[in-house]
């Protein structure tokens, strides 16, 4: 029996307040009105995103909530004047989108819709400025426009992307927002020459997939940099034996160190490694700006940097940290709502260039289809991004490992 | 008889003081050593950098000093080991140099050669760390390498760009520094897209080269933004009749101005007209920041900025100004040593750019001859840019001017 036009009942994890685990709930989700298609989430995954709005450091709270904006789902119905998409189509829903009929839909450029970019505080439908979630009749906020922590959630049809329907949803789910984020930050806007030197601040889902790009690029160094040493060294995998595969790039203390303390030369596969990353620095080793470190290891700094921390200080850093005369410095991360970027003008008068992007310049709707193309034709591998999986009951798991830096991505089975 | 090799006594115009008048003195100047020129300077102009080092406000003051860097003269003799130039080659001695050997001259993107980049701290020559010239055997410092104030001064060979000798000195002068680096700003760095629309701050002759290489790539409209309403009101020419001329892009406030106070109504042409602005921003008539004013007017931001003032505000202004998803803006003015650009990270997230540019983005060596070729070829305009000469004993008239903010560019002529 069809469920199109009925107030659907189904499980969704509510966060009642900023910083408290969520409760999975029974909700009611109202049909999809004018523009909106109603999906069935099958798989989720955790951003850095959510757990920055949950915890509502420096930013409006707007609770109760239902979070979650990186998932893959079909759809279950549509709303009035939806042509694109019909029900039982694979699709992401995307925490941004494309009306493609705005300025920036129709410059070449920009990805930033007018009618449908990010919108953090909004937690309503477009459509009526109302909620589609309830309980017991009171309205359970939205959060980006996606929703994901719910069977079933309500979007418009602007922030969905139709994909390949043979494409594996929980693999390709990552790509509608962290992995796509660095991938075409690197991509898209550094645009590294090949053979040139990256580095990369943040060493989460976001900075490996930007040091991936860089690696598709071509690059002969990639120097990852990360305030959290798990993030390359080989203490950070739930099983022990994950670590010990063959690995040439691998660093000569890693190499070193289980030699001596383990006993054996099998060569250690850090993280980063795996996505490219050539060499390390963490700036708690040193006693001076890491932009000076970078500068000496490269006789002057790096062509590109890409930010995906969300730490101003680290965004200063990574483009001070360019060579001067033709060095791009690109900014990813989603900094503190109070945040200054600070720099010497003369900094920028040297010829250093500043660019910021969001979600790495990729239009949702044109873009994202060929990039899970590119994942089914093996040219983007989206597995090694997925260190944890846990069931939709057990979603706190999935913050708790993102509070403690451990692991990637967490996807969230929503049948379970 | 020839004077290669001998100490060249000639008049200079001594500067022994900050902020005090010029003095025109007899010094000596000795021959070039290696890789040198010695140039008998024809003509020279004044530039917003000679000022600002010579008032001494903020930086290491080094006096007494031979300033001046805008000009064009004729090689005397060369040092040891010049090759590339000979006695009676016409040339233009830039501030900056290019040594064809470092990373940088060897970039396609930089213009800061590693060896011969503007360095305002230092007053003597690379070769033995000390002046070239002197009075009565006491040193006077060089200023950016060039000292043009000075009937004779000597060079390093990779700051002189041999050019036709055909072109006109007492013109092309100009561009051996702030024409070059306007028109080079826009058409080298913000490259605006035919038909945008481009805001340039500060309308001095940097500013107004800028608005010219705006006009040559097409942009449909170009804002000039400048708190001296001189810079784009009639009353800023000496003779009252040089602003009458017919022109149809004028402002209606200046048409009825024109009629209501003088009772005709010839069109007036401002400067900023001449040079293809098609609209004017105080930011002085407004009571909200700039970058607020151009945005409703330009529904969101311009597409292009460059800023050309040195002032860190505007700097600040003229990146805000540009239109999220595509804007990009390019900094020119030389800042105060202690200035700070500050911005929230949002601003760039948003996809704007940011970059700096040096002298245009021009390599002298290799790219003057080729801009003197465009003027030869009427493809580039540099008269309208000269608005006062000025005999060389008169030289403290062209500091009045600037500090007054009459007038773009004053030639000085060595032989009066
Ligand atoms: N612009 C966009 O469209 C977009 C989309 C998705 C995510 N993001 C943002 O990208 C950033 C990264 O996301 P993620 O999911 O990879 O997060 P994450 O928390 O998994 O990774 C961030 C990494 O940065 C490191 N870090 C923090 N401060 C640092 C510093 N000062 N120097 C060096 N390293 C530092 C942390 O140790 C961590 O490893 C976040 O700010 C997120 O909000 C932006
Ligand atoms: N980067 C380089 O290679 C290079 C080369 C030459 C000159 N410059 C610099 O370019 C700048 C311009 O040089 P110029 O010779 O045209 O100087 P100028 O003094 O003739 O012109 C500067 C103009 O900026 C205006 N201005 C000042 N503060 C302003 C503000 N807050 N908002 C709007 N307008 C403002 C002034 O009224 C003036 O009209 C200077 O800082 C100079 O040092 C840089
Ligand atoms: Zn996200
Ligand atoms: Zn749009
Ligand atoms: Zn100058
Ligand atoms: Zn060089």
């Amino acid at each position: 029996m069809s469920t199109a036009g009925q107030v659907i009942r189904c499980r969704a994890a509510v966060a009642w307040e900023a910083g408290k685990p969520l409760v999975i709930e029974e909700v009611e989700v109202a049909p999809p009105q004018a523009n909106e298609v109603r999906l069935k989430i099958l798989y989720t995954s955790l951003c850095h995103s959510d757990v920055y709005f949950w915890e509502a450091k420096g930013q409006t709270p707007l609770f109760p909530r239902i979070y979650g904006h990186e998932a893959g789902g079909i759809v279950e119905s549509v709303g009035e004047g939806v042509t694109d998409l019909a029900p039982g189509d694979h699709v992401l829903p995307v925490f941004t989108g494309e009306c493609k009929e705005c300025v920036h839909c129709k410059s070449e450029e920009s990805n930033m819709c007018s009618l449908l970019r990010i919108n953090t505080d909004r937690g309503v439908m477009l459509n009526d400025g109302k909620s589609r979630f309830s309980i017991n009749g009171k309205p359970i906020y939205h959060f980006l426009g996606t929703s994901t922590f719910s069977e079933y959630t309500v979007v418009h049809v602007g922030c969905v992307a139709k994909i390949n329907p043979l494409a594996p949803l929980e693999k390709v789910c990552v790509l509608s927002c962290g992995i796509s984020t660095g991938l075409g930050a690197t991509l898209n806007v550094a645009k590294p020459p090949k053979g040139s030197t990256v580095a990369v601040f943040g060493l989460g889902a976001v900075g490996l997939a930007a040091a991936e790009g860089a690696r598709l690029s071509g690059a002969s160094r990639i120097i990852g940099v990360d305030v959290n040493p798990k993030r390359f060294e080989e203490g950070k995998w739930s099983s022990p034996m994950k670590n010990f595969v063959f690995e040439h790039h691998c660093s000569y203390v890693l190499q070193w160190k289980l030699k001596t303390e383990m006993g054996f030369s099998l060569l250690v596969i850090s993280t980063a490694k795996k996505f490219g990353c050539t060499e390390f620095v963490n700036p708690k080793d040193h006693n001076r700006p890491v932009q000076e470190v970078l500068a000496e290891m490269t006789d002057g700094g790096v062509d590109r940097s890409v930010e995906c921390t969300g730490n101003v200080d680290a965004m200063i850093s990574a483009f001070e940290s360019v060579h001067d005369g033709w060095g791009v410095a690109v900014l990813v991360g989603v900094p503190h709502k109070d945040a200054v970027f600070k720099t010497h003008p003369m900094n920028l008068l040297n010829e250093r260039t500043l660019k910021g992007t969001f979600f790495g310049n990729y239009k949702p709707r044109s873009d994202l289809p060929s990039l899970v193309e590119k994942y089914m034709n093996k040219e983007l591998e989206v597995e090694k991004f997925i260190t944890h999986q846990v069931s939709f009951s057990e979603i706190n798991k999935a913050f708790d490992y993102m509070l403690k830096g451990e692991g990637l991505r967490c996807i969230i089975r929503m049948d379970g």
